[in-house]
């Protein structure tokens, strides 16, 4: 049973893998027209480099690996976010705007869902060296206008701000160690789990903190967010974030919800995630990491998004597949061998049949090249 | 120093990384048009799948991982044409000629060289199903074509056979266990070495051995070696198949090196070998494996090549690379929005100002958005 793979770990077999390409295609040109600058780290790094500043989460995701020539423990990368943080801070060194995008395999330990893969396709766009709101609201576009490119229009870009709780959370005196816990439990709104969790918290930041999955919805929500939340400079100036950011958001369909977290603990700020019509999962998630070069020697403001391409393409609708050309073997036929060679240098896809080959069962074919009046011309292959 | 990569692996920065991107694409199309199918296996497999019929080198450049959902020994792919071997064997099942690609990385325990890397982007492609000399021909007018493409012409494509060693080998008896290491100290041409390691060996094949070496150059080589090399049939079958191959190659520059004998030792036909000018080692490897894909349950004819898309990158000549239009920032104005949408949809770059910024140091731009008469239009960058 050599051919049986891992479970979680699949083979992109051609009409995927056909699939895969394109969106991976057109999503970099979309971010190449945006002013995004390509960018490729490396599979592994060593450990530490790669888990600088991020939780716990990432570090169980991680493969780990001994170097032969350091002995030192590497890690093989589970999100390519914080490297691309490191190149921002340490190798290219600029000081203004900087816009970089990327698309690559990672790996992670487990799959995240049952439905999920150990391999995503991570592939995702960051803006550093900006604080503002356009900031974040360019890359919030470029998230609705990579899914809308895939034919997977978001039908909801939820919108929720990191400081608002860890504002809550501090004030109650949550020891560090359970933030993560109750980090997790909002996220998945369970309600007992909060209750228990937040037990000996004090008042009004317990109740507040049991509010928070509630606090769902269109733009009223950041209302009664307001009335019912406790008044700390930081839980204001999260909703006026959020405020700002929906009013600039035009036609964007923009919700809210609070206690939807996402990320690796790297998140600091505003954080967004698009769903489209049909699918309960999140699509493409993203977020506000400012400060997440510091352990690379530089500190800048940072926001960007990624998604799993793999799932996008499984999502997207198929689109018209171009058909290739049967062509006879030209190996002695020079005028058959010039006349293949132009229909490939025009962009079609040409099968030469090999000696002793009756059909192709490859590419799916819609024509073929015949011989007429000394001519190589284009026929059209009837049979289905 | 979170910031240090372990060594032989690096980031692929803005303007490696759009080379690269460029070469890919590209060589894919090339693929495609001449009727290859991409194909994407996984990362990680269960070492005994991904290491079937290799050998001990390939067993030691593979990293090893234990897998946690089913307690077994997993490995990072240390190449990818076994995996594609599977594919056609075991998954797509089709009986006729198939032809695939891919494009992904591969990662290395220790780099191939001094000056290597340890995470190649290996690219390459396959014919299955056809055992024909019209199949290598394919296989290495494409692999010519790839490195035109990438402006590194092959200045030479050296063939070999590993049948005509394995004949010699085997009619001297030579043992299993020294086999591997008498194809290394041939394939670096270590005479001293190979008369240690052929001591023992019955004549003419220890002569024979001796003399592989030195059976280099143009097709004169053929003749010279059907004279000096034992009265065999797999010598001359494989002899025979060099000048098949050469008869039709038409002008492509094929030389003969009867001691390259490359690969990761699944080789078991002709295998070829691109050079380009000033460089010494090959940049493109490839050749027949038929019946890689028996340990998957399915004996199939094999042919294929593959090059490291990071070295070709390295070495191709730069390119033009077009630039970027500098746009202020559209926000609030649907005017400059439009023009910026418009821009990007004709496949444009457009980086956009964030409020607070001055210029751009991102893409390079020689062009600006500015206003004039109330349109946007496009103003020459005059400052280098």
């Amino acid at each position: 049973m050599n051919w049986l793979l891992p479970e979680y770990l699949a083979d992109a077999l051609p009409a995927e893998a056909a699939k895969i390409e394109r969106l991976r295609r057109q999503t970099l040109d979309l971010f190449r027209c945006h002013g995004y600058e390509l960018v490729m780290p490396p599979l592994l790094e060593y450990l530490e480099s790669l888990l600088t500043g991020s939780g716990q989460d990432l570090r169980l995701k991680t493969f780990k690996l001994v170097d032969q020539l350091s002995g030192r423990t590497m890690g093989v990368r589970a999100d390519i976010t914080p490297q691309v943080a490191r190149i921002d801070a340490h190798l290219l060194n600029r000081q203004g705007v900087v816009r970089l995008c990327y698309c690559d395999s990672v790996l992670h330990t487990l799959p995240a869902a049952t439905a999920g893969t150990r391999e995503p396709i991570q592939i995702g766009a960051e803006i550093y060296g900006h604080a503002g709101v356009e900031a974040d609201l360019e890359i919030i576009r470029l998230m609705a206008a990579a899914l809308e490119g895939a034919g997977l229009s978001a039908a909801r870009l939820d919108l929720s701000h990191v400081g608002i709780f860890r504002a809550i959370a501090q004030a109650a005196g949550l020891p560090a160690a359970a933030d993560e816990e109750v980090f997790a439990l909002l996220q998945v709104k369970d309600i007992p789990g909060l209750q228990a969790a937040c037990a000996g918290l004090p008042e009004p930041y317990r109740s507040a903190l049991l509010r928070l999955p509630d606090l769902y919805g269109d733009a009223s929500v950041l209302a009664k967010a307001r009335q019912q939340l406790p008044d700390l400079p930081a839980v204001h100036a999260g909703l006026d974030l959020l405020s700002a950011l929906a009013a600039k958001a035009g036609d964007l369909p923009i919700g809210f919800d609070l206690s939807d977290l996402r990320g690796y603990h790297y998140h600091n700020g505003v954080v967004f995630a698009a769903y489209s019509p049909g699918y309960a999962t999140a699509l493409a998630l993203g977020g506000r990491y400012d400060g997440a070069g510091e352990a690379f020697g530089r500190a800048r403001p940072a926001t960007g998004f990624s998604m799993d391409l793999r799932e996008v393409a499984r999502l997207a609708p198929a689109t018209q597949v171009s058909k290739a050309i049967l062509a006879p073997y030209g190996g002695e036929d020079a005028q058959l061998a010039a006349a293949i060679a132009r229909l490939r240098a025009e962009g079609e896809a040409v099968v030469e049949l090999l000696p002793g080959q009756a059909g192709s069962e490859g590419l799916p074919c819609d024509r073929r090249l015949v011989q007429q009046d000394g001519k190589w011309i284009i026929a059209a292959i009837n049979k289905d």
